[in-house]
């Protein structure tokens, strides 16, 4: 085993204030006042790219910003401009009202990490002190705000953009393929964001936890073992409209209440399994009188396992519910998948760098290992190299909430463990 | 009994043709292309407004438009121009995605009896053939699709206006005070649209059914016996919202799922009883996103009852089922009343001239009698006024919805009996 880095106590205690007060910095950047809302392709992507390409370039790395949008910021080996790269990154995209950490605390850990690791180059500038280049990429779309569909920026990277991607369209009506062109970028060369799986070492992601297990624990930092396998689906019920006052209910087909038995139906499917969540975060009615019988409703469906076999088994139950359901209320339905992810296994090497960093960082016994049950970048920049994930603790699991909070403490171990776990890999032989 | 009208067979049939292509006509004035949007204080309500009272000058009546918004026009008695008036009228305001009968018809029919029944004065002009002047009055707001409020416009005739709801918002955030600027009406005249009893005759309506009643029957025409009580409540769910991946569901405090519970709950309780109907005709999560639990959930209810006492009882009922949904589900809730209208009886002189009208009209026996669970403006200026109804046969009974129907057969036979009440009742010791 190698020795521990010999890190300034000071530095790491700096890092962990800046990435405190630059969380803070960045969740000023939103489109609503007084809330945190940043989507992807809008003017505070623009704005957020601009600032973490200031960050990058203050730590001697060099920038651009790729096809999908995407920052990205590289500290070359000395004299090997072609080396592999070692990526480090997160998002900097949110939800609707949401936190200052999800995402954000990994992108600026990610630029920490290279300020405590980099190396002054003879010519003034800076280099990577290990054989791989050090890469950090500030990702565009991890939620899916905006399009629905999640994980776009990291699935370009992946080289697993699809190309009826382009028809999604916001809630404006405006397409993904508009907004590329409207943001500045060209649809036609969304390729050229696709990294080659020989150009990389891995990729290294820290995240809040976004549940409540370390939190419950007493600890501050564990390794991820895999990421949920996932599924969202945009679900149609359809009745009839007609006047509230006027229709009896023999005569009704209240598309509402049959969205309403569906979402409970779901939650008392997935309840029943272990480790299978099942979410609906949209449900809307329509025409949305108050005096008329919804003849549609539109609600979403999030679901997420450990396994894939498990998730579909469920999906299938859940479908057969909804069968039935809709058969009784003479109600008809439909589901438009929008998003589907296999489970992502974490590379073993990368979990047991993550696992040497961060005993190497807290005194106690071996650290947790954790399924996540969050998606994140990780999944989608699977498909080209091997990839590693750490956890910070999320007091109360609160997360997707503008209580969402991480101490300035964890940030400190972190931004140690994830240094650490870094120079470990590059002691392995690759 | 009095003889039948000598009305000419032709003139009615010519009457029920324009009633027809008016409402086509109307139907294109729409904030919608493709679709049927008419709401208060809009440029759509401007419009109408402009086509009726053209139409009502056209058949010599003096016309102005209220302090409310409301379109009026009026045919004097030749020599009396203080005469009381008896006021026959409905509205052209609409809900999201109308038909194009609710209301409409009402207000086209009323101008064709005028049509019918008008005499000619020496000046060329015309007058009321009664010793009481005719009135017609298109109102402005009674459905309440702009600002939550049913009955605006015939609640300002009715002097029932409420100072408080200067204050409701559209959707938008304006105002009712800043839309009625907007409008270019003046807030502080509202006073002047309501009617002094002592003016007033009565008022008629006729309408669509807006249920099957009639349809089931095989009959064209029906008196109403009395208009539905209606409490209308906005109901707001408070939960958590977080991450829809990493939160288990013990720690879960979801609102929407509270919302689906009370809107099945809301059914339930309604269809356990007899003339009573429950309606959520409007529900939204919030945050409102794919991957975040909902930490509130709105949703509207519509409750019509034939009696106060009834109606009053089953909200009640509901209330204490929501108690106990929320508390079990470790959710907040509370109700905003936005709209309370008590059961309006129609007046029983007016219900046996509008019998007479259909029994003169139609070869058959005694019409039905139908309690009206839909809400009509006849309510609200029930405040001032005795008032009837007239019913006409509503194809399986849709409406609110672009399939709403109307023969032109039954326009036919409803003008006709709607002009025979009103001679009968001229005809009557008032």
């Amino acid at each position: 085993m190698r020795a521990r880095l010999d890190l300034e106590p000071d530095a790491v205690a700096s890092a962990a204030r800046r990435v405190m007060s630059r969380c803070d910095e960045l969740a000023r950047v939103s489109a609503v006042s007084g809330a945190i809302e940043r989507v992807y392709l809008s003017p505070e992507h623009a704005r957020v790219n601009r600032l973490a390409a200031e960050w990058m370039r203050e730590l001697g790395m060099t920038t651009r910003q790729d096809a999908a949008g995407n920052q990205l910021g590289r500290l070359d080996v000395a004299g090997a401009p072609d080396a592999r790269a070692l990526v480090i990154g997160s998002h900097l995209d949110t939800v609707p009202d949401a936190g200052r950490y999800d995402g954000v605390a990994g992108v600026l850990i990610a630029l920490e990490v290279v300020r405590l690791l980099r190396r002054p180059t003879e010519d003034g500038g800076w280099c990577s002190p290990f054989p791989f280049a050090l890469e950090v990429i500030a990702f565009s779309d991890e939620e899916g705000t905006r399009f629905g569909k999640a994980l776009l920026g990291s699935s370009a990277v992946g080289g697993q953009w699809d190309d009826d991607w382009w028809a999604l369209e916001d809630a404006d009506g405006m397409t993904l393929r508009e907004a590329f062109r409207d943001f500045g970028l060209d649809p036609g060369r969304i390729g050229e964001a696709a990294r080659r799986p020989a150009d990389l070492v891995g990729y290294l992601e820290a995240h809040i936890e976004q549940g409540p297990e370390l939190d419950r624990r007493g600890e501050p930092l564990a390794v991820v073992s895999s990421i949920a396998s996932a599924r969202r689906f945009q679900l149609l019920v359809e009745g009839e409209a007609r006047h509230a006052g006027g229709t009896p209910y023999d005569m009704r087909r209240d598309a509402l209440l049959g969205a309403s038995e569906a979402a409970l139906a779901i939650e008392r499917i997935c309840r029943a399994e272990h480790h299978i969540v099942g979410t609906v975060g949209q449900l809307e009615a329509f025409p949305g009188a108050v005096n008329i019988i919804p003849g549609e409703a539109r609600l979403s469906l999030d679901l997420r396992g450990e396994f894939d076999g498990e998730r579909d088994r469920v999906w299938n139950a859940i479908s057969r519910e909804l069968d039935a359901v809709m058969g009784r209320r003479r109600l008809a339905w439909g589901a438009r998948e929008v998003h589907s992810a296999p489970a992502v296994f974490c590379a073993p090497l990368l979990q047991d760098v993550i696992r040497e960093g961060i005993v190497a960082t807290v005194d106690a016994g071996p650290p947790a290992t954790i399924f996540s049950r969050a998606g994140h970048d990780a999944m989608a920049i699977g498909a080209v190299t091997d990839v590693g994930m750490l956890f910070l603790r999320n007091p109360d699991g609160i997360s997707h909430h503008p209580d969402e909070a991480v101490s300035s403490e964890d940030v400190r171990l972190g931004i140690r463990a994830l240094a650490e776990s870094v120079a470990h890999l590059a002691a392995e032989p690759v």
